[in-house]
């Protein structure tokens, strides 16, 4: 008998008749001879419903008391699937983050998991009960109020419980097959992967692949959880992420996938003074406004002992961002700042491409073949990302998808609806 | 400085505005100088909306779902007050039964509270801030699963902390303006009580009142708890209960009110023998059928050496509680069960009626001038209960209030909606 965890997003249980769907897919599980933990988010649109509220009554509610009302979603959504399961013959309980020893930093809305203790969880298991777990919640270690975990967070606490628990795999039920080459809606013919390593979902979650959370993957990667990413609305099988590229083998795909962002904007610190010192001015000044950093580059200097430092943001934080550098020309010396939120970065993932010179050639024959033009050029070991033009980026998609013939026989069937 | 606790009804919180309006009194009373804790039901009819979730995924949900589901009702209601005090300048920090200290036995749907340990209740008001506690639920000693406490509960919460806290007041806000001498709605000129002593109060809650549950009076009454109850709507002072009848003064009024109940139905066991174990053979027959009892009534034998042995119940149990009996027909021996569901029983509640013996008579006198039958008598210290026809239920509450002179001058105004 192996253990597996499940985990279902808010469009699975949005309503009672899909709740029951839910439950007759885990009592099948269970049936089958395995111990299942399920994590289940809140009801559809609970969370933004209960948000919404929220606002109606204090324009700038305490962090803390978010936490408070917003993991009732949760709560509600585990209770009603453990009913519909105990209506099915099978025995279920429910528990919230907290009972199921999920511990948390302090940092409400956007706490980090600690530790995990799941002894009320194994002991459930162990009475042959089915246990479900409120995702997207913990409790402090510190202070001892619940804490929830910010986006991909029950993603997050389903792997969390898959380690520790040590069970033989975490499913992830979204609303699509699984993780493609590319997204389907942007290239027909996208293939779904049947596997990935950890540090390819990586990549792909980081150059904006949306349908698993980076942090959710990095806790898989580090305590070697394998998760299967499938559709909630079939049974065919998904893509399984497991294993590390250090474990190469010939028969390793040279690429993996085509990812793409759109949601970020360029800014470049145009002709700053080329030496020690500046480049830590514009970053400090940049994370004291709480604003995240996706690509950085820095080319050699020019003539005149000037250089660009070129880096991408998020499109909201853009003029946050731009408006922290301004108060600090002096500081820092530039002669300009260019913004530009008319971009979209494409990247290109696979674990062999660290083995294969001709890669690089190939990515940008495949643009240029395509009219795309390439801004700025990002790399790491197992990946190649360009900024390009955002009325390029379908284009750009599809020239790398076909230059690197990633494409399946069948066309994608793509399912309305984001899971989370 | 004092502590006051204040408890908050469903149709108090229904919505964002009332939410904020309840928050403005609160931090009234903060302001005012004493410490507050705040116990809230969940928003209007959000604890059905949550059953009848329920009952469209099972059919008959297990009881520790149930909980773990409804007490999210409370949860919601309790943060988003939270809120909306921190809007209005003041510090406020919710909580849920559990974290608040609320030690309960371990039956679901109607758990009892054993302890009320209110360490971080303590703790938040030693820091300034307000504290909201989540009404209606606690957690298990024995299991640790969260539990509710039936009907009537949020009261009883707020009672509990108050008697924990040891705090100088326990209000319970409502849609009425206290505890009237008689139901408004039948009676016009009914007068609010200024005071009522627990003995009283639970008598007339036994009796039928409606406005707070005697559960929750009966622990008022144990740990010497002052209960005000007063209306949400207004500023005006309400009922206090406090005291004992044993703290007897000239002033005591002899009557305090007149209360009735429409929901119980009467069940005669007809001639039955009229020796030892009898009665109790019938009333363990009815409590295998878990059916609670509130009038019983026997008197003295007829010439066979049989008896009739009379009692009443709530009309939904009726059926029941003649199916057992019959079951045991050749065990009891009785001839006859004769079934009544339209009866109503008016009570005659006073602290004074212990020392004047004309009140019987008056009672009686008055129902025979207003036309009415008396259909059986059962009397306790300081309460006269009859049963009557329900047709003549309205009549004899009236004739009742007139007799004893329980009479304001002003109307009483009655309010829409109920309140819990």
């Amino acid at each position: 008998m192996g253990l597996v965890v499940q985990k279902y997003g808010g469009s699975s249980v949005a309503t009672a008749e899909r709740i029951k769907k839910v439950a007759e897919r885990i009592v099948a599980t269970r049936n089958a001879g395995d111990d299942v933990v399920v994590v289940v988010s809140a009801m559809g649109d609970t969370t933004d419903e209960l948000l919404d509220l929220a606002t109606q009554v204090a324009q700038d509610p305490p962090a803390r008391e978010l936490d408070m009302l917003l993991t009732s979603g949760e709560r509600i959504s585990n209770a009603l699937v453990a009913m519909a399961i105990s209506a099915q013959g099978a025995h279920a309980r429910s528990f919230t983050g907290s009972q199921a020893g999920v511990i948390t930093t302090a940092a409400h809305g956007k706490a980090r998991i600690i530790d995990v203790t799941p002894g009320r969880i194994r002991a459930a298991l162990d009475e042959g009960a089915i246990a479900l777990v409120a995702g997207f919640q913990g409790v402090s270690q510190d202070t001892k109020d619940i804490t929830t975990l910010g986006r991909g967070g029950s993603d997050t606490t389903a792997v969390a419980l898959a380690a520790a628990l040590h069970a033989d795999v975490c499913e992830i039920y979204t609303d699509v097959d699984g993780v493609f080459s590319a997204d389907p809606r942007i290239v027909p013919d996208a293939a779904r992967l049947d596997r990935i390593t950890y540090e390819e979902m990586l990549e792909m979650a980081a150059a904006g692949a949306k349908v698993l959370m980076l942090r959710c993957v990095e806790y898989a990667r580090r305590y070697n959880v394998p998760v299967h990413v499938r559709s909630s609305y079939s049974d065919r099988p998904g893509t399984i992420v497991t294993g590390s590229i250090e474990e190469s083998t010939v028969e390793q795909a040279l690429i993996t996938g085509v990812a793409h962002e759109r949601g970020e904007a360029k800014v470049t610190v145009a002709a700053v003074p080329d030496h020690p010192g500046v480049a830590a001015r514009i970053f400090r000044a940049i994370a004291d406004a709480e604003v995240d950093i996706d690509m950085v580059v820095q080319n050699i200097s020019r003539a005149e002992g000037r250089t660009d430092i070129t880096f991408t943001l998020p499109k909201a934080d853009g003029p946050r961002a731009v408006d922290a550098l301004e108060a600090r020309r002096a500081d820092i010396g530039f002669e300009s700042i260019v913004y530009n939120d008319r971009v979209g970065k494409v990247s290109l993932i696979g674990a062999g491409m660290r083995s294969h010179p001709g890669v690089t050639a190939t990515f940008c024959e495949a643009l240029a073949d395509a009219g795309v033009n390439i801004d700025i050029i990002s790399t790491s070991e197992i990946r190649i990302s360009v900024l390009v033009a955002d009325t390029e980026l379908d284009t750009a998609v599809r020239a790398l998808h076909a230059a690197f013939d990633l494409g399946a026989d069948t066309e994608a069937v793509v399912y309305a609806g984001t899971g989370r």
